[in-house]
């Protein structure tokens, strides 16, 4: 890949504006190490040496902890912190390649009510005469009214422009679309009867969304994508960060993601034989920072305390005042959030899952870059986030990574010899049998299986410390830190070891950690001690192993029988509300009576939060893990 | 004046390009005779001669009735007919120069309740806090619950954009714009009590916006235009064609006037010191075609059998989806339509009067191209439109020109000597006084005048035969056709004489008769033979002597005293639907209830216009008129 780029702009800046794809999980501040680099060509200059001379100069000096001193001096750099003054050659390491992330969203079957907020309604009108001059609409509206007792129907300006022609096209027959029986947001010259409408589900990382029928609320296609805000940051805070201190950076990050959802809404509409113009209806869920953004709204408040939201509501708003190209009369309607923390995405796992209308104590987990976790049942329901941080999702851990092909997502070790079996997304096989599979690194439910592996195997200790009395070579310590070989260099493609370090445990410990600490503080202020269900949402939900969760402990003890996976139920929560009008009232009525928890005022969040630091836990008992964990 | 063109284009193009004022009032088709120029240098080839080394070709022949053959030996041509194919120059005569139009209309002083769609609300919010992070727009809810029992209210979507600012700016407080108690359309930082709207009445040639304090319903500040459309048909026909038939025909209509509308909120706004964008409402009244251009809404159905408007309905329209630049979150409130030729301005009218709370029986006359007619009372009422045609407006008549400076606006002819006298605009005084005013044509109110006056002093009979015995030197025969002399050459500007001929008469004939047996009809079907009173609207209505429209039989009998003006009573409408929620209402109501007549179905319509030529009328008795004409 060869370009022009201009003087000044960095590495980064520079794959950014060609396409290439470079990692980043920090979004271009220097600290997650992710973006390295080989200069092959050209001169560099050192931190504040500057050199007139120089084809790349530094913004600042590359921490030894990212890039070690050998590393640096064979020309390794971090992409985000070189700037381009000249001529370079660039060489992009295996492990800093974007891969092309899997993105596992399909959407769960579930049974869904339909009472969708547009319909279509088929009229035949008796054509206007000298001796019957009324108008178009009210001519319309008359018919509306006599045939489908549909009254005091508003009309949307551009369709208004239209209906002068749709009604005389096809002899004074017309199909309007109707929205909440209030508005027409569309109308067809003719008799159509199919209506089309498409849920959308804004992941940090990934985004997808279903085509639906809404007249039979059958799934006609699914389309998902990288979220293309990725590029600025992959974690939230990032984007905030961005959106606030670049230049046009709110707008930036906004309309990649409507430039994302028009190519969905056109793809899903070309798998069904469509225009992107028919569809009439959509229904949006994100966290709150995503809502945010996509609606436009700056997130500043989001990253700064008390992290309120500018509004926690539904939005129901025109798609062409977002710049979005379905009907041009149609809205979006974007869930409510439940906090700042808490955003439309949880609440459409809360209508999926309706824990208001259930008995059972219930926690709801949504494990990802923020921990979203749902406590209760029908007589009061209590909500928090937790700042796992980005552990979970690779990032932080030496040799993690995204769920892309090539990523470590499952891991055995036995107990006696501590040998190791992994298996790579994009290879079903486990690698004992085939070697050579070309492990990249450990994504997130690889990261889940080391620690439980490892803690069962006796690597670490309850506390997380390594055991270092271990008798295998996967044991060894380097640079003063203890690590284990999860897949040797020749089982690799980057040509090294990965292995799970003490530092890597300890952000699992504090991500778990703030998990189960969020929990309990909720169980204590219902004054509950036993959960009947642990509902694992979101897709990463789906891809952990509920085993090493409960061993590791992410949540309280439960009967393994009841710990189970929902899916995408962020998604269903947005199918659900755009076949059914009633769930959209239900989320608006429900974001509101969820309590919101914040743990960082709780008096005890620190106690709980070191005591939930430990493996499983320092003191609580889990009678459901006894077989596992004897000693407990 | 200088400029290059393209090839080919016609004069009237090039004087439009390069901001030359030509008269227009066909709009460019070649039957008005109104943009007459002379060729000073280049040649120019006959219809379908069209030589390569001509620099100026026609479009087709010029018509000797618009311009003799003598004028064309001498390089007469129309502008509108004559394509520039090489170098020329031009000569614009007087009388084709585009005066500045007195644009006549003011604000009438009148009581109106106050009752506006847009309230300001100011609240003081408590600021949010880690223990009390509600949302922005909730906790702004809340408070206006509190405060002042607004409950229920949803936010526009740009004005959610700028709340979390905007509550920031000054300490959380903050002053909310609620439009009909519903919808939040704007926010600003701190307490501010002025609200500002604008009511708008756009006419066929004249555009008069109103900046309203919706707080008092003050007046502040009236501004007033030309209709920029003008440059494209003076009358409506021509611009339904235009619209029709040109590329982006109905694009350009539409945003010349949008444009206008702007200069005339950014003029009325600077000269009460505010900006633009604090105008918070505004209301729109025009007639069918204005309404539909202005919407954006193509005007062919108007122009077409059976004449439907695209909707009778007001409506509420965002300014910003229209490109109006006010308040961004500011609906535009576009009053409803009658029928298709009695719009939303008939419909000012009808609030403004409100004959249906009236017991007794009356006529309203808003006189144009289009005369409008409302008869009836609080039991009943019946409206219709009738073609005049032009004459009113001075086109079609041999030296009519619209009411610009120079136009003869008032005329006195002696009854004995047949001696003249006349007021021009732009001079108090009467031509008798002072010699060389610099009359240029007559305008509307002239006409009336002209006509009255010739028929009171027996130059023209009953039928609008002129006199062939009479003795003066005034009256003459040119190319057989018999003229009186109202202005001489050497009273004028134009360095000839200023004529009425019978042609013109004719054309006055056919305007009235078409207003009286518009009313005749009308009191036909209401079975009535008595009008109560007769209301002038429309600032021409102002302009006009009602005694000279009652001579030559504008409508029947009434008495004097209750025939009176009441200036722009459209635009008066308009306040009152910016200033009074109730008014609305009330016109989506009345509009529906009137009746609209359409007069060329009526099976009598060809005896009564025949009879209604007649001045005053073939028949009818006139009591109220008898000192004036004795024989009737």
């Amino acid at each position: 890949m060869r370009g022009k780029v201009k003087d000044g702009a960095t590495i980064l800046d520079a794959a950014r504006a060609l396409g290439a794809g470079l990692e980043t999980v920090c979004g271009g501040k220097g600290t997650c190490g992710k973006c390295k680099i080989k200069i092959e060509e050209g001169y560099f200059a050192k931190y504040r040496v500057n050199s007139s001379l120089a084809s790349i100069k530094a913004i600042k000096a590359t921490p030894e902890k990212l890039i070690s001193k050998t590393q640096q001096k064979q020309g390794y750099r971090l992409a985000c912190q070189s700037r381009i003054c000249g001529d370079v050659v660039v060489f992009v390491p295996e492990e800093s390649r974007k891969g092309q992330q899997v993105v596992r969203k399909e959407a769960t079957a579930r049974k869904i009510k339909l009472n969708p907020a547009v319909r279509k309604y088929y009229v035949e009108l008796t054509p206007a005469t000298l001796h019957d001059p009324l108008g178009d609409f009210e001519r319309l509206q008359a018919e509306l009214v006599k045939k489908h007792q549909l009254s005091n129907l508003t009309i949307d300006y551009p369709v208004l422009l239209k209906l002068q022609n749709t009604v005389r096209k096809e002899n004074w027959k017309i199909t309007v679309c109707v929205w909440k029986q209030k508005e027409i947001i569309d109308v067809e010259a003719g008799k159509r009867t199919e209506g089309y409408g498409l849920a959308v589900d804004i992941g940090t990382t990934t985004v997808a969304g279903y085509l639906c029928n809404l007249t039979t609320g059958e799934v006609l296609a699914t389309e998902a994508m990288m979220n293309p805000q990725v590029a600025y940051g992959e974690d939230l805070m990032s984007r905030i960060s961005y959106a606030v201190k670049a230049k046009d950076g709110l707008k930036k990050l906004n309309q990649v993601i409507i430039k994302g959802l028009n190519e969905i809404a056109a793809k899903a509409a070309a798998k069904e034989g469509i225009k992107r113009a028919e569809i009439i209806d959509m229904a949006v869920v994100g966290n709150t920072c995503i809502h945010h953004v996509f609606l436009g709204i700056d997130p500043a408040q989001l990253g700064r305390s008390p992290f309120v939201p500018a509004i926690h509501h539904s939005v129901d708003v025109k798609a062409r005042d977002l710049g979005l190209k379905i009907a041009a009369g149609a809205y979006v309607h974007v869930l409510p959030n439940e906090a700042g923390f808490v955003g439309a995405d949880n609440v459409g796992v809360l209508i999926a899952e309706e824990p208001y209308n259930q008995d059972e104590m219930v926690l709801i987990i949504d494990i990802g870059t923020n921990g979203e976790l749902i406590l209760g049942n029908r007589k009061k329901l209590l909500s928090t986030s937790c700042a796992t941080g980005p552990a979970f999702e690779g990032a932080e851990i030496r040799h993690g990574m995204r769920a892309s092909a090539g990523a470590i997502e499952k891991i055995k070790i036995d107990p006696e010899t501590k040998e190791v079996q992994f298996k790579v997304i994009g290879d079903d096989r486990w690698n004992t049998e085939v070697k050579n599979i070309g492990a990249k690194g450990i994504c997130g439910s690889g990261i889940f299986d080391a620690a439980a592996q490892m803690f069962l195997a006796g690597i670490i200790d309850k506390s997380g410390r390594f055991n270092k009395k271990l008798d295998t070579p996967r044991y060894r310590v380097k640079d003063n830190e203890p690590e284990f070989v999860i897949a040797k260099a020749r089982e690799t493609s980057i040509g090294h070891d990965i292995v799970v370090c003490q530092k890597d445990i300890r952000a699992i410990q504090l991500a778990k950690g703030a998990m189960y600490c969020g929990a309990k503080i909720m169980m204590n202020k219902l004054g509950i001690d036993r959960l009947d269900r642990v509902i694992l949402a979101g897709a990463f939900g789906s891809y952990i192993d509920k085993m090493s969760a409960a061993v590791i402990g992410l949540f309280p003890d439960c009967d393994p029988e009841r710990v189970y996976a929902v899916g995408n139920a962020a998604g269903d929560g947005a199918r659900m509300a755009l076949l059914n009008i009633d769930k959209r009232d239900e989320a608006d009525l429900r974001a509101r009576q969820v309590e919101y928890v914040e743990l960082t005022v709780a008096p005890d969040f620190n106690s709980q939060f070191t005591k939930a630091l430990t493996f499983p836990h320092a003191e609580d008992k889990f009678p459901h893990l006894k077989h596992l964990l004897p000693e407990l």
